[in-house]
């Protein structure tokens, strides 16, 4: 049993920055959140770490993620979209991708995603049991998403072989208490009817959710508009696919009858800012989105189009992006950044009664940072300086279901070196 | 004389990214660029300073600051601009600004702009006197902006007084070779055209710049309209304002007459993309304003409407911004955001041949960047890594003038502790 007693203590659920309190943990859960006073006499044999500088929070969920394209950070920069996949990125994923490169550069994104406070991440790749064995080898909480299309790749030949591996990697899992699976048809331009109508049914009989790119680009909205007669969402909705256990990823352009439509069904969306402008998506409509009651987290999208899996710099952005896009100074303030980050997502994954929040009963999800630095001085409010002025260096600890991760700026468990051997063994080939 | 041996060394002018190479300074010059082994025949008895994960680039400067705000970071956000301005700002600023609080809050923005490889700030605020001690203070370079308005402050009465306020400061200082001085008419809605007349003929005669906030807000145009009838630039260029010593701050709303007006006026802009978003003041027009060959560079503005002095942050958001807001994944690719954030600002400083790139003959302002960070890994592209993927946290060494300020990740002369304890006493009087 460990008690945490840091300077504030901010549960996120309720909207609350406590001071003078402890948060006891006990294997995997929170057991009690109360005074610092009453937890030391109640607890006397529990180890006490002291915090004195730190905000302890929930540890971030990174809605919408391909980790493993970490491996391709920075291959290809500065590119129209399909020059950007064409050229480069689809190339080397046709040459490099396989089980120990998903691995391998899994693991790199988890390495990264820890040290910034990501203790959760919603996932989309291929070689999903390698996206599985490098979360468990990280300590990680990690959603798998098994991606399905209906072109060739070296992990499937259609959409048949997809969904094969798909349920396969679910089975050979099934108990992992860090791991979830979704089924993740890649998007509307890339999936058929009739997939997408599998994907339906196979994720109602084994209770899972359903993780797919919507309306990223105007060209997507273009492309169905010419072949299908209709926008992508839609589409989808004619299919049956919108409801509570779809996670859309980007819901870039909307009209305000699909904002509508997405509240109506309870669809999550993964809102991915520093990708959205550096592809020139568009400019998503998040104060809309929030005001129309979507329940809406926030995601780094790969690193390959990013760079950085950095849920601090995405949390500061959609605070800012949503007041300059609505022209609002008062949209998307502080707390409601905080909260996308951490219950939103929870709760798009299905899990808000695990994680996103430090109550009493859910797993111990936490982080700390240290406002100490120069940089979120002087502090008169510890969740603007979370928002807007810290950086994800100031993360001292990270706890996933009560483990520790990382505690005073260094890895425990996790073989650093090793991680940045692979990642430049990985350079070497891809450069060759 | 020390010899610099960076992984890779990046100039900036010329546009290359160099291995095996050297720099060599001495006193406060560089005074040889050159390869590595060529370089340490030549200089037998220089000292060595090895780098091996290192990029060694010029410091970075912020065209815009209002660094003793930094007091005020986070003590009033997500609000609309003139109730956060009227109801929260302006009323701490009446009661508590003094020479004391400018230079401690003006040591506490040069601590964190050090530490985040910033080595040149163009500020603008009161107490020109007590901005220039805490520039000497901290051994940081630094554009001391005399603000002029019409309105009384604790400062002076009335234009003519901070003209007289600024003329001392400007006397005072002169020869201090880390020092400039700019007159800072506050905004063309603060200042009268008189007193614009009165700067322009100042500035000419001292040879200073010119700093001043332009086009910020729709408001501001509108102001304008309504009370001179033509647009807040019209006014300024009938007046004479517009020249290659003005530095235009925020410039968000342009038509392309304005933009070809700046250009043919060699006017240099400083954008800041973070202030832009959150007092949600508009989108910028970059793209289109490098497209029309204006000299763009990049600043924080205050911490109070930021929060943070980062231009590794608003390196960044300025080169996604540009592609969200132009549509094209092309515009403003990391090259050209390294060049804003250095040379551009130097050269809008008029200060090209002094600082802004690693050339010979030039004052030796440079940081090195660590990249072995995971969050840097794998690395194709050293400037899209420091552009896309890097924090300021990764800025290990500072060199001011060719004086060390900062080494492994620690100031070398800063008293941190005496900079955060006047930071604190501030919030404590502040908060009272």
């Amino acid at each position: 049993m460990q008690l945490l007693l840091p300077r504030w203590l901010i549960p996120v659920q309720p909207r609350a920055v406590l001071t003078e309190h402890a948060l006891v943990v006990d294997g995997s859960r929170i057991v009690d959140l109360l005074p610092a006073t009453t937890a030391l006499a109640r607890y006397p044999d529990a180890k006490v770490l002291h915090l004195p500088e730190h905000a302890l929070l929930p540890g971030l969920v990174n809605l919408h993620a391909h980790s493993a394209m970490t491996l391709l950070r920075g291959y290809a920069d500065d590119l129209a979209l399909m020059d950007w996949l064409g050229q480069h990125i689809w190339p080397a994923e046709a040459r490099h991708v396989s089980d120990e490169f998903v691995f391998d550069g899994t693991l790199l994104a988890i390495a990264e995603m820890i040290a910034g406070g990501t203790t959760c991440a919603n996932d989309m790749y291929f070689h999903h049991g390698a996206v599985a064995r490098a979360a468990l080898a990280g300590d990680f909480r990690m959603v798998v998403g098994c991606s399905i299309l209906e072109f060739p790749t070296a992990y499937a030949a259609d959409a048949d072989g997809y969904l094969r591996r798909a349920l396969d990697a679910i089975d050979e899992f099934r108990g992992e208490a860090l791991l979830g699976f979704t089924l993740a048809p890649h998007a509307p331009y890339t999936v058929s009817d009739a997939t997408f109508r599998r994907v339906i049914t196979l994720a109602d009989e084994l209770l899972i959710g359903i993780h797919c790119h919507i309306h990223e680009t105007e060209d997507e909205i273009a492309g169905s508009l010419k072949e299908h007669g209709v926008r992508p969402l839609e589409r989808l909705a004619g299919l049956g696919l919108l409801g509570s256990n779809l996670v859309a990823a980007h819901m870039v352009h909307t009209t305000d009858e699909e904002l509508a439509l997405l509240a109506r069904h309870g669809v999550h969306v993964a809102h991915n800012p520093s990708s959205n402008l550096k592809l020139a998506s568009g400019f998503a409509r998040i104060a809309d989105q929030l005001a129309a009651g979507i329940n809406v987290g926030i995601g780094t999208d790969g690193a390959a189009s990013n760079n950085k899996l950095d849920l601090f710099a995405e949390m500061r952005l959609a605070a800012l992006l949503a007041k300059g896009h609505s022209g609002d100074a008062q949209a998307l303030p502080a707390w409601q950044a905080l909260e996308m980050a951490t219950l939103n997502g929870a709760r798009a994954l299905g899990w808000e009664e695990r994680i996103g929040s430090l109550e009493v009963g859910k797993e111990a999800d936490l982080i700390a940072v240290d406002l100490s630095a120069v940089a979120t001085q002087p502090c008169y409010d510890p969740v603007s300086q979370l928002v807007y002025s810290a950086g994800r260096s100031q993360v001292s600890h990270v706890w996933i279901a009560g483990r520790a991760v990382y505690a005073d700026h260094r890895y425990l468990h996790l073989d650093l070196a090793d991680v940045q051997a692979r990642a430049r063994r990985w350079q070497g080939r891809i450069c060759a």
